[in-house]
């Protein structure tokens, strides 16, 4: 039931948003189009850009106002997404190959720093007032900053012996907490709400995100991220998971360093056994259901942070804390 | 002389420009922070800063009230170098390895972004007039924009057999006049010029920039790209450089025909004898002096731009044009 009216509220503004990036997004003959189109169109519900009207709307501003910076924050995701797979060398992305692996390296480096303009480009031509724009390019420009300092310590830390709990946090909170929430804090601004309350939507993304990531993590080792039901591409590329940080700090001495091992290797040379053998681990140490039960914890911390918010409508907040927190978006 | 008082301008400006970098870009124990050095002091005149200040001094405006704005000039640029030496797989840059070579692709790319983060923080937080601040970063946005546009034509047309002169042009338009420029006109904005002297300095990049770029093209064939000495990259690579473009245009079926069959051939694959006959070529055709001819046609019609500036000291920006023209910075 509260999955349903999510599902819907995200329809109807999603269609607002595709509608904008139809105007924003080029539609040339050219080099830049056709990989900006070959992704933007497959898929992903434009949860963040959503998340940016609802709020503005909840906060009593109109959501149409918030089009340009909602826009700005889904090319963001997407800008981010193209990058990262190059630097993780991943293959495939919702079910397709990802953009270097169809267009090359060199396309789609320069097609993700062209969508990053576009980005600017929409807050800057938007009608707010002066102030307002600044605001918002303000909050744009810290959230790129901290998720690309997230995405240095995520790329350098890949099979770290050393990895910890405290490690993946800071990750995460760099990496997820900002640009997931921005869209909210960008509404709120856009709604003119008072600093205290924009502060609180800062504050549920450093709830919401790390619940997030962990769920994603899990999401992985179930079902796979879209490559083609590829499970455990964490495990093959070495990626820092939350399963790893807390194995790692659980497990015997044998069988940590069976686990850095396995890693350690590249992607091509980590057989799917091994990727099994890694999630067999992950099991008898509890990593599992600890990775629940902390992303659980999360997003209760979530809800109480509802509670202090000044909108009518908690439980719409409630269901999409809970909603960011399961799904894959 | 002239060149004398440009160095000594240069010199003077860069030591401004270089203190405030050294307040943005951190100096932290991370993997930002050490490859952002690494390149960062591995040279460059900072020439696209220092226009920046020139410009809003001679205007009349506090060169000081500027720094910001070229800063983030400079940063653009060196951001660029980044990213493009990955694009092009260039391994050498001012005679030492590039920052993808010696940090991976992942890195190197992770760098760029963030140095743009830096970028349009720097004029963000300058304490310039909110309606001043915005129009900054319009005029960077564009110029990110367009530059962006002129690499993806860049890459896109490597040996590209239907290669003009016109096709040529539109790289240069778009890949070097607007951020050769860019400082210029933002420091017109700086200083409160009005629109149509801002234009002039637009009007400007149009001639110097792509005489710059013709002048470069020819660097490459006398001495070198600052990659080790070697000479004739842009064959190596296949980059459709003026020269390249021009004997197309002029060479026999049988020598086009050969021409395109070297620069089709990767980088790894194209021995030296191989680039000394496209250089033969070249000279056969005249195309290098067609060049030189080109290059100085394009500062005499910057010459007459700058007649019209509303400037004390025209012979300044004419040493400056003449400088930007015939110097690889």
């Amino acid at each position: 039931m509260a999955i349903n009216r999510i599902e819907a509220t995200l329809k109807q503004y999603g269609a607002l948003i595709d509608r904008q990036l139809q105007e924003l997004l080029p539609h040339r003959e050219d080099y830049l189009s056709e990989p900006i189109w070959y992704h933007m169109d497959s898929g992903g519900k434009r949860v963040r850009p959503a998340l940016c009207l609802i709020t503005c709307g909840a906060l009593g501003g109109d959501p149409k106002a918030a089009i340009p910076f909602a826009v700005a924050v889904e090319i963001l995701h997407n800008m981010f997404l193209i990058h990262d797979d190059i630097e993780d060398g991943d293959t495939m992305r919702r079910d397709k190959p990802t953009v270097w692996c169809k267009y090359g390296t060199a396309n789609a480096l320069n097609v993700g720093d062209y969508l990053l303009g576009r980005a600017y480009r929409s807050i800057l031509s938007s009608s707010l007032p002066a102030d307002k724009r600044l605001r918002l390019l303000d909050i744009f420009t810290l959230t790129y900053e901290k998720t690309v300092e997230g995405q240095a310590l995520d790329i350098n830390w890949r099979g770290d012996k050393g990895f910890t709990m405290e490690k993946y946090l800071r990750i995460v909170e760099l990496k997820t907490a900002y640009y997931l929430t921005c869209g909210m804090v960008g509404g709120a601004v856009i709604a003119g709400a008072p600093e205290v309350v924009i502060e609180k939507f800062w504050e549920l993304g450093h709830s919401i995100g790390p619940a997030f990531q962990i769920k994603d993590d899990l999401i992985d080792l179930a079902q796979g991220k879209g490559r083609g039901g590829q499970i455990g591409s964490d495990i093959k590329e070495g990626k820092p998971s939350f399963l790893y940080a807390y194995t790692l700090s659980r497990a015997s001495k044998e069988d940590r360093d069976r686990l850095i091992e396995v890693m350690l290797k590249p992607r091509e040379e980590t057989p799917d056994r091994e990727v099994e053998e890694v999630i067999a681990l992950y099991k008898r140490y509890g990593a599992i259901d600890y990775a629940q039960d902390y992303a659980d914890g999360l997003v209760e911390k979530a809800f109480k942070t509802i509670e202090g918010l000044p909108v009518g409508d908690k439980v719409l907040f409630r269901d999409l804390a809970q909603f960011m927190a399961q799904r894959k978006t």
